[in-house]
């Protein structure tokens, strides 16, 4: 038993009041044990967050962890131009070090910026390897390789055949799926309808619902995109999703820029969940998704960085900020106001991958998943007579984060990584790319 | 004489050429002696700069360090809204105190994020204390208190007697214009053509010529502002500013979000300067600027944050980010690329100030403002064979900031301030909002 005590924060709980506590949380081995003032309870170890602010990590529902290595590679392109001249080329040229090490630099900037748990699609190949960064960071992950069997512009390297690609799947899910304990679940990721045959999505359909597990993919992120859709199957994106059943409660669409409203009838009735990914979305200059219509309708919506060469960043405070005042000028100033986008980032993420019992708020029996900040700086100051979720939303930013805890486990300390070597992972991310680019020069895809 | 060497850094010039250039930055005072490799010179200090990468000082050309302690009090409001409810009745409550360390709270958030340079519009009264903070700062100021004597709805304290206004404005720059070699300027601030009389903005117009000293105003922020000029004058707001004379190229206007051709086209016509405020912009619900036509007819278009409760930071990463991402759904994904925003926040602010001999770029015989950035972190790798100039926009943060120096002087080393006392000025600045919502309770305006 290994038990960690955090004295005299404020704790951001987000339980079903919103309750804003102070106290001291208790943490034994992998779950919050009691929360409270006072607690008086020994421990292994000891933090005093006097001052301090404790939040539920953040759970981003839509990444590309293999992505990671290509930040900076693809600025200023469109979705489908983004698509074909640099991250398919590059994707194909990956191998098992470059996959490991783009996880590692992508998963060290999360738990850098207070993210625990992350909806990650990989690429097409050596996804094993992103599994094994994943496992050894601690981060919380729902993962999978992505599955394209396709597409004639699609690299050669990319391509795959329905069977083979549906096989190396279930492998990944057998040997990955309730690691841990349940830290690190598979999700089937059939890439976007444009990319994946019937036949492909009809199988993920009946294994997602066989198996239990998460569908995590693309829909409605850019109009081009929406036209392949429309011009083979006759119908809209999520309609031709709604089809052929694979618009359920299991499914995680992310974007969702451009939705009519029979699309977002579709999503509220089926319990899909939406990943919002508003950073991506203006760089990849898809749109701003209709998010305060989708609240509105209660529909379950969460927030996501997406990769870091749409993004850049794959940052929780950048997504919040984003995600609250892109809105307004559309829907006024009051729309998406700071709860409402930190229930996006926290609980919100939860229902997403249906593990809102277990993770998403600090409550007592929960998984042990948070984020200390230190909000004693320049630019959240004031902190007098002012909301603590307006600070962190409008002000805070990655910088903040002391300390991470995933699953019960200190991942970061006064901003220090524990799980993953800062000196080692920058390093080979600069060989690896090099390696990447270098074979890209040789190999026409 | 003091002397600073910086060596063996990766130096962002952001000259004509928009040269990168590796080696070493030497300081004589205030001013860039040398730039090159192995400079080979002794000096009072040097540091070093290895891995690291030195770019000009940014330049913010709308903010209000008086409003820097209303951070987060005053989320998701409409412009108007928020000026009566909120802005107006704080401006009113403040003290001599309250805008030393409103100043203060800004200037060190300013400088932790890189920004050596802002041009300021404090409130009606105590505006002497401002500038007393931005004295013992360090940092490069364009500042003048705001002067406004029209409105109903403006609380008593900030109702001014037109003579008065201009008399005490003057007061201020006989005092403060030239201070410490030109560090310092006053520049005239009437808040906008709402709130103030034509007889104001005509005295303000000579002025400004007879002192050859820069006039700093709003324009065009919002919709209703717009309608209560055109109901008061029959013309648009830009039209009216140039009807009367005031639009020249000393004038410096914050906003500009909704301008009709014939306003763009005076604006460039008349060597207007445009402050572009993406984060406030967005917050207030006020619209995204035009920036790519305003950019595309080679008008002068410089960035900054406003104040800190309507943006809530003072962070020109935060706004670089903004300028470039909200352009590219409605203009393409090529609009706005790093490089643009980049030019906008250094040598574009400089010549919104009219220095671009002095400030601006990284040049011999210019004065020394400057940021160091460490970019060896998760968030801004690879580094590997990737712009500069993406790297800062669309991935740094302001923690990337290590050293700030100001006309010469270290003013941050190692993310420590040498001239702002932290404890001091958080300490303080709680007390002094704590004082002026206290005020705000018993007096009625």
């Amino acid at each position: 038993m290994s038990s960690i005590l955090i004295k005299n924060a404020e704790i951001v709980t987000m339980n079903d009041k919103e309750e804003i506590i102070y106290g001291d949380l208790y943490i034994v081995n992998d779950r919050i044990a009691e929360i409270g003032p006072n607690l008086n309870r020994e421990a292994d170890k000891v933090i005093d967050a006097t001052g301090k602010t404790v939040i539920p990590g953040f759970i981003q529902t839509h990444i590309h962890l293999c992505q990671t290595l290509f930040r900076g590679q693809a600025d200023d392109l469109e979705l489908l131009d983004w698509l074909k001249q640099k991250i398919w080329p590059l994707e194909a040229s990956h191998d098992e070090e470059s996959i490991y090490y783009s996880a590692m630099l992508g998963i060290g900037e999360l738990l850098q910026s207070g993210t625990t748990t992350v909806v990650d699609m990989e690429t097409v190949n050596h996804t094993e390897y992103a599994f094994q960064a994943i496992a050894q960071s601690g981060i919380r992950a729902l993962a999978g390789k992505v599955m394209m069997d396709k597409g004639d512009e699609v690299p050669v390297p990319l391509r795959e055949v329905t069977s083979k690609s549906i096989q190396e799947s279930v492998d990944l899910l057998e040997k990955w799926h309730s690691y841990d304990n349940g830290r690190i679940q598979y999700a089937f990721c059939p890439r976007f309808v444009v990319s994946c045959t019937e036949e492909l999505l009809k199988n993920v359909r009946d294994l997602s619902a066989g198996y239990n597990v998460r569908v995590h993919t693309h829909a409605s992120e850019n109009a081009s995109e929406i036209l392949l859709v429309e011009r083979e199957y006759g119908m809209r994106n999520v309609v031709y999703l709604d089809s052929i059943g694979l618009a359920n409660d299991r499914l995680i669409l992310a974007h969702c820029v451009w939705l009519d409203e029979q699309e977002k009838k579709i999503i509220k009735e089926r319990g899909v969940k939406v990943s919002h990914c508003p950073g991506s979305n203006l760089k990849l200059a898809s749109g701003v998704a209709e998010v305060p219509s989708l609240l509105e309708q209660q529909a379950f919506v969460s927030l996501g960085a997406d990769g870091a060469p749409c993004n850049n960043n794959l940052d929780m405070f950048n997504e919040m900020r984003l995600a609250a005042i892109i809105q307004k000028p559309v829907h006024g100033p009051t729309a998406m106001n700071a709860q409402t986008v930190f229930r996006m980032a926290t609980i919100g993420g939860a229902k997403a991958v249906g593990m809102e019992d277990e993770i998403g708020s600090l409550e007592k029996g929960k998984k042990a998943d948070l984020a200390i900040l230190n909000l004693n700086d320049f630019h959240v100051y004031p902190s007098f007579d002012i909301d603590t979720i307006s600070r962190i939303v409008y002000s805070a930013t990655r910088a903040d984060v002391e300390t991470t805890i995933g699953n019960g486990n200190i991942l970061m300390e006064n901003r220090k990584l524990k799980t993953v070597d800062k000196d080692i992972v920058l390093k080979e991310a600069n060989t690896s790319i090099k390696r990447l680019i270098k074979r890209l020069e040789t190999v026409v895809y």
